[in-house]
């Protein structure tokens, strides 16, 4: 069975930062799975409504093997974060490829799979510091990071953030369709 | 009144193409009013399952100053053509701010507001020749061009159409979040 990339979906998710690699995946023929924690329509930042595919509840993770982590508004403000994170233990495996960006980590790091794990983070130094979940010494500045099967990216790097992600899956794509 | 951006969604929507001008839209404090045909969610060509805020028929077009028009998977495919160049024909004033990329600027000929404008779209030559609609002379190789109030770009110009359309609009914005 091919399988497919879970995209979790938060009120205020970003939409240009998981639109590149939401393009990729599509010309790649990955198939995605948008996810909520219910069905209502999710307004992302920018204004668009979006209706998940399924809700946290209905996923089948067999058919999943990657995960998608775009940015969010205010991640610090988010409610139901256990949720968010319970779904995320949920979903990855040891084989799982996770790309995760802007201030999305942070979601990952509680669910504790950055671990000894080198990432970046589109959070500010105070903000990493006082969440209490990052690892101060496997920070890197780099916009874009790949450690194993996770990759990390601040928000500017939303272009090859979806180029990084899009070779972990060995995908067929373009990626002259993103560049001027 | 502070006045709106209307975003015209269809089957096969760019996501990738929009979201960067969303996000200055955002960032500018201008309000998006998303619009499709009916009230059912319009799933876009990277998969994203959009609820338009209103439709065609519920729109207040004495609140809209700017229209905003993505590309599209398929445009010479698109199904009910006539209904989305009347909907064009609704908005457009002498003084509306037009950004088309893509493949849109078809949607926007065909309602006739390229005549005698310099502009740019995401379409062969064969397919322009044979759309019938497109003036040969005024088409410009560039991959973002502004004629008076028209901005039109091709898909790889997606973050300077972005750019160009928020400084049309006068907004303010920081381009750097979209930088590498």
């Amino acid at each position: 069975m091919k399988k497919k990339t879970a995209v979790l979906l938060y009120p205020q998710f970003s939409e240009y930062e998981l639109s590149v690699a939401l393009s990729i995946l599509m010309q790649g023929k990955k198939t995605i799975v948008t996810i909520g924690l219910n069905n209502q329509p999710i307004i992302g930042e920018s204004g668009l409504s979006v209706v998940p595919d399924k809700t946290v509840d209905e996923v089948n993770f067999d058919e999943l093997d990657s995960l998608l982590l775009t940015g969010c508004m205010d991640i610090l403000a988010l409610e139901n974060h256990e949720k968010y994170i319970n779904f995320i233990r949920d979903v990855v495996t040891d084989e799982t490829i996770i790309a995760s960006i802007s201030s999305s980590p942070y979601l990952l790091a509680k669910a504790g799979y950055l671990k000894e794990k080198k990432y970046t983070v589109g959070m500010t130094p105070e903000n990493r510091e006082e969440s209490g979940v990052f690892e101060r010494e496997n920070y890197s500045d780099e916009l874009v990071v790949k450690d194993g099967n996770v990759i990390t990216a601040r928000g500017r790097g939303f272009i090859r953030f979806g180029i990084y992600f899009g070779n972990a899956l060995n995908l067929d794509f373009d990626e002259d369709w993103f560049k001027e």
